[in-house]
């Protein structure tokens, strides 16, 4: 198939449990995407991202044009081909990273100038090129570029970068001739009026699904609680809501309660590389003493083989003396994590029940990890 | 079963193949054992590291005598539970690594005093107090603690040590007391009286295994091969010969055709976390601008799924990028390339045609990597 269709198959008050069909595949929703940044879920090999139970994983549209290239990948095959993944693969537009990572960077209504991070090239990402760049790498779903601005920032500034947005969603929208979706992405900061301009706006262009972009950038949780709760509802039913780069096991539960169905985060990966499990009773550092001896696995109860065959000892010393291997399990062990927590809350909203399934989680992370032997 | 066995199965002139029965099962030879330092052959998960044919791998007295402790390691069910290696495990002494990581090391008659590389601490470690440490790790195949000199060194050196290594050889059986074997260590350096001298005395005092040391010391490959010649064929014939910390593919083809049964080295798994890569056609760097838009495998006729699934674009990527996956794939290739040399090298003796079999994996890495598309 091309394009994208998705279908809702239960709701639980604002929250939703669907499937996205792809080109490459369903995705059932809510749903977690690990993040491949340079084209490879990092530490983890592709059967083993599978084997969590991912349907979809996010791609770096910023690292993987500047190498090995989007041109390069489109002649080995697709990003599919290239990674080993034949699932869904998601690309962002490359402009969150361009902020975050590049230097000299220049925006104009054209789009933005920046120097590589690699090599200090000069580099021109416009809306056009962001979307032949994306399917270039054969995305199932390719996101608009837009200006992502850091909160707290001025009204002015987040009414200027939604504005700049809209424009180029418009161009993303004309530009687009990829094989599967495009969504197009809201902004408007924590200003609700603007944020209500820019997703009517956005319906009004039409897109596949729609992102809600400019949180997880610094604002508190009661911030992100607030405009999730007021952006998501308003977006078609009948579309995907993806919330970008969001987060906690937390901030995803109380996202998918205010009807988002579509998460990506390097927390998961990230935080094992640096000896932080995620578990149903919240997240444990196996960098802690308390562990050295400790020949329980971290979750004899997890779907994770990792989680229930390796003693927390061992764990500890993979991550005391700097293991490879540490980086590996619990990396596996979160991204299983994350896909345990969506399956859970994919069940229990089908189920209807999702009230009581996030009074259980939060009372299990509030308890926290199991007391020493 | 406790203790040790070695059964020949066939010979072809001076190489065997056979099979060592450990108290964690058999161990097909000649046999490569991959190096798992710290409790874990970097960057290989168990199961990866079973799936390359490995029956046996290698443990570091000194890394995890001092991390995460003997005593530790004994207490959480021994080094097979603790790495969740059901299979045969060799530990080495520890003297060669308090040689070439420790500071402030001393040598007398006692044994070794040594300042650990991790926090300063100043450790012993005596002949009586190696083989302890191994039999509290559960080691199936224990080592004496010998010195060993690097070559090239006064024929008054290499004799000191030789002699202060077998006193020690004698210490080391009177204290075993470890489920599996006990195996004593062939010094006296590029010198053949001394070589032989020490060989005998060994095979009085009575080992289940012998292996032949301070070789891979810095000395010339043809040195190697005339100690090797020299020393393997006079090593009784009815227990298994290990050539300590070698070697390429062609150290190992060289060795076994003079009769050596066991094998271990870093290289595999080194090399493959540097970008390079064992295959049947010799090492191949995947750092080399030439593979960036190859969609070959690394060769497509190797037993190893990493090796015929990803272009060889993409490890290129993966390396270029300094991602853990390429250090996780390369390693696994490496590490499957040795056992299916070392597998082919048992066929061949059991079929004697050992000759045909070097001729023919000599000849290959000649004509080295396939030309670029």
């Amino acid at each position: 198939m091309t394009g994208l269709s998705f279908r809702l198959i239960a709701d639980d008050r604002a929250a939703r449990c669907g499937e996205i069909m792809t080109p490459h595949g369903p995705v059932a929703t809510p749903a977690f995407m690990p993040v491949g940044t340079q084209a490879t879920v990092k530490a983890l090999a592709p059967g083993t991202v599978r084997a969590t139970g991912a349907d979809i994983v996010l791609g770096n549209t910023y690292h993987l044009m500047l190498r090995p290239g989007a041109e390069r990948v489109a002649m080995l095959g697709g990003l599919h081909v290239f990674m080993s993944w034949p699932h869904a693969i998601l690309t962002d537009s490359g402009g969150f990273q361009v902020m975050s990572l590049s230097e000299l960077r220049k925006i104009d209504e054209k789009g933005v100038t920046f120097r590589s991070h690699l090599d200090g090239a000069t580099v021109e990402l416009s809306p056009e090129r962001a979307v032949e760049i994306q399917a270039l790498l054969g995305s199932d779903i390719a996101m608009q570029l837009d200006e992502c601005v850091k909160l707290p920032a001025s009204r002015a500034d987040i009414e200027r970068a939604m504005r700049l947005s809209l424009r180029w969603a418009e161009r993303s929208k004309r530009a687009f001739a990829g094989k599967g979706g495009l969504f197009g992405i809201v902004q408007g900061g924590d200003d609700m009026a603007l944020r209500h301009e820019s997703l009517r706006a956005l319906v009004d262009i039409g897109f596949h699904g729609y992102a809600i972009g400019g949180l997880a950038v610094g604002e508190s949780q009661d911030v992100t609680n607030r405009v999730v709760g007021e952006v998501a509802p308003a977006l078609p039913a009948n579309a995907p809501r993806y919330l970008m780069g969001v987060g906690t096991p937390e901030n995803l539960l109380d996202a998918v309660i205010r009807g988002v169905d579509m998460f990506d985060c390097v927390l998961p990966t990230r935080n094992g590389r640096h000896g932080v499990a995620f578990t149903r009773r919240g997240p444990v550092s196996l960098k802690n003493a308390r562990h050295a001896e400790d020949p329980r696995p971290l979750d004899e109860g997890s779907s994770c083989p990792a989680a229930r065959t390796y003693s927390r000892a061992y764990l500890h010393h993979l991550v005391k003396a700097n293991e490879i291997l540490g980086a590996m399990l619990l990396s596996e062990i979160n991204v299983a994590y994350y896909q345990e927590l969506m399956a859970g809350m994919r069940i229990a909203i089908a189920e209807r029940r999702l009230a009581d399934f996030e009074a259980e989680a939060k009372a299990a992370w509030a308890q926290g990890d199991l007391p020493p032997r």
